[in-house]
């Protein structure tokens, strides 16, 4: 039998985990800066805390597990004589695998709701698992690294995010526009162009805006039965990149006016922040997860690279509804830590320490020096570097041929002189050059100050 | 509807989140010091790779994953027709979940063997999902933190790992004996009593000495038809806690010398090192998962709580041939991390610092404060520090119960005089003492030298 993963979900090779450890490390610090604090919840919950919430293609993505035992005694017998599938899951499985991260948040905010003080700011960094067709940068399992505060209206959320969206992506040297808009800004222009009943017509035209160009937009929008005068109202209003060019348009609308209102708040929390690696865009055609989002909406593009979004989020106004809580209002981005890692790896952003495994690998050439040697390898990791030791005295082709294969940056050889002299010579493997050093100490001091970024 | 968890899982609020990451953060530092490497593999694994690996009862307790989409219509129709649970998974369910680490490293290794040089040294910290019955202290998803080295026979390994055992619970503050034993000294103890043919009954009696004493261990073996003989020879063997009298014991055994043999170059590797907080105990008793190890078996119980085992491990020979690859040697030990947080938590061991969320919390009074505070806080964050700003300008008993409630270390309030004057006062939550302070460069010193052990 040829051993296999199945389709869809990977192994992670130790490169690979520290690359992801590293962004997630980085990310995980920012939001600790900013007082948010982590939770986790279980990889299966309730099938029926899961099903109705992404939609009906979302609930045939859920992965469910089946119940353990003689699962079929309570089965649905209709649907088994029927040889009805999807009539007959929920009787043989009452579990499934996390969605998102953003369900199992507010299932733990409406049960831990009388131990939470709001606001509550909560990050959430796990894996999620959904039956999506596996294709290229595509995986039925990949991490999230949400990051939300409920239970506050105030706009200074929606600046502290965009700063936790600077801080992240700048610590991990990635350049990126944050683009922002407000769902109250589309339905001014609704208003503003008398099409409020057509408003998700709108909505979903403008999003196109970047893939078909404008002329095609408003194609698309009179086969929607937007009226000739409403178009001639839009498309100019897509142009727009400044709120007070916006207010002269829109600032008669009861909605536009409070979300440029909002948008001026949010600008005036940000006026003294300097960035270092993104700006914030606003982009009036941003229209992201709108049945979702009621105030600001965010989404994040990387510089450089064609890559789609690498975050995104915005502010809702019922997160924790359909568990019976209503009036939560809440503002909460997510990183998309799978894109940024391909980002990374295409402009070459990870540190060269990040795959760095050893400080130092030892190799003895005889039993005497082998005790010796694991004698000084302890001693050495003692004092926190990471050192390794080949496991028995042998050939210096063999041990050397090991050290190349494990990127050893630095290795040193034991043998009868070098035990009874503690005199080393430590060979940098890159360079071919040797340092010679006196003792444990001189080893140490060696290392000191030696990059170790993990 | 009332949102609640599947039985058996949990989530983890963010002090409980914190004190996990603590145990792992600690234990994975160790292991890198040591040069092992992390490795990460799916949460779903095919079936047939899980399946077999764990018994028949390790069969029942995996979870399975249904298949999606219409899958009836591959089932087996035979196994609908009878209502045959178990006969019927395997054609509805293709996946399982994780049920150890062991299985899927075995697996890695095999896909991976071309690539991976030997020995290779990997750790690898995850979940795993058990389908028993919950109960107290027992959860149907655990993490698992494994180390384990394969390929190489060097009883360098089993030092080392017994060192790691020391470093890392030593750093988390955790005392606990190293029970250590070798199959191949129950082998010796066999072949010395002439009942090898009774090898396994032997064992599961002498396994349970600790726990019904040696009259019964007795009265047990002669109910397993091992002879009085053999019963007298071994009996007193069960006393013998050093190696010079189990030589003389069982030395003329071939099993039984190489075991020796083995345990004495074990300790010759530890002669020269100092332990920390634990010990290696010589247990001839200790026969743990022996129908698995082959060589040196370890053991690891907690002082000064009753807990049973924190940790175990061993020598295995076979670890990859379920996948086709013979002769990989290997040996590993595994922390429980789960005990292990229940005896920090009842021994407390954790430092106070440890669920510390916060350095400094800020109020504002007015709306032109709250705007300064925030970039105040912005560039304090920008130093390092955990800082965060009530959302809004609130009255004071509001926003005090608040810092309370999350519970600040510090706060600080803002109105127009400390605007003005860039004076603060900063507040210690537990003693009520207010300590003055100038400006940002002041409330940085004040935090400089402030433990934040994150």
């Amino acid at each position: 039998m040829k051993p296999s993963v199945p389709k869809g979900v990977r192994d992670f090779s130790p490169a690979e985990v520290r690359k992801r450890q590293y962004i997630f490390s980085k990310i995980q610090q920012v939001f600790e800066r900013y007082g948010y604090q982590p939770i986790e919840t279980p990889t299966m919950e309730n099938l029926d805390t899961l099903t109705g919430k992404y939609g009906e293609e979302g609930d045939q993505l859920l992965f469910k597990v089946l119940n353990n035992g003689d699962y079929l005694s309570k089965a649905d017998e209709q649907a088994l004589n029927d040889r009805n599938s999807s009539a007959l899951t929920y009787s043989i499985s009452k579990r499934g695998l996390r969605y998102d991260l953003t369900v199992p948040f507010a299932r733990y905010v409406v049960m831990n709701q009388h131990a939470i003080s709001f606001p509550f700011k909560r990050f959430q960094i796990q894996p999620v698992w959904r039956a999506d067709r596996p294709q290229k940068g595509r995986f039925q399992e990949f991490y999230q690294c949400d990051v939300d505060v409920v239970g506050s209206e105030s706009l200074m959320y929606e600046a502290e995010l965009v700063q936790i969206y600077d801080q992240g992506l700048s610590d991990l040297g990635v350049a990126a526009d944050i683009h922002v808009s407000n769902r109250k800004i589309l339905e001014g222009l609704a208003e503003g162009a008398r099409a409020q009943n057509q408003f998700m017509d709108m909505v979903i035209c403008i999003d196109k805006l970047d893939k078909i160009g404008p002329e095609k937009v408003a194609i698309e929008m009179e086969k929607r039965g937007i009226s000739k005068g409403s178009i001639d109202y839009l498309m100019p209003c897509l142009d727009i990149t400044d709120l007070d060019t916006l207010e002269a348009k829109i600032g008669h609308t009861e909605s536009g006016s409070k979300g440029i209102e909002e948008l001026r708040q949010f600008h005036r929390y940000l006026d003294s922040y300097t960035f270092r690696k993104c700006a914030v865009k606003f982009d009036i055609t941003l229209a992201r997860g709108l049945s979702y989002y009621t105030g600001c909406i965010f989404e994040v593009k990387a510089r450089g690279v064609s890559m789609g979004s690498i975050g995104g989020g915005g502010r809702y106004d019922n997160l924790t509804g359909s568990f019976g809580l209503k009036d939560v209002s809440g503002v909460g981005v997510s990183f998309g830590a799978e894109r940024i890692y391909l980002v990374m790896e295409e402009l070459g952003l990870f540190p060269e320490t990040v795959d760095k495994n050893l400080d130092l690998f030892i190799m003895a050439i005889d039993q005497e020096s082998h005790f010796f040697a694991f004698e000084m390898v302890t001693k050495l990791r003692g004092f926190g570097l990471a050192i390794d030791l080949y496991p028995e005295p042998k050939n210096m082709k063999k041990m050397m041929k090991y050290a190349n294969a494990i990127e050893a940056p630095y290795v040193l050889v034991i043998g009868d002189e070098e035990r009874k002299s503690e005199c080393f010579r430590i060979k940098n493997m890159k360079t071919g050059d040797q340092q010679q050093v006196d003792g444990i100490k001189g080893i140490i001091s060696k290392f000191e100050n030696y990059p170790v970024d993990k």
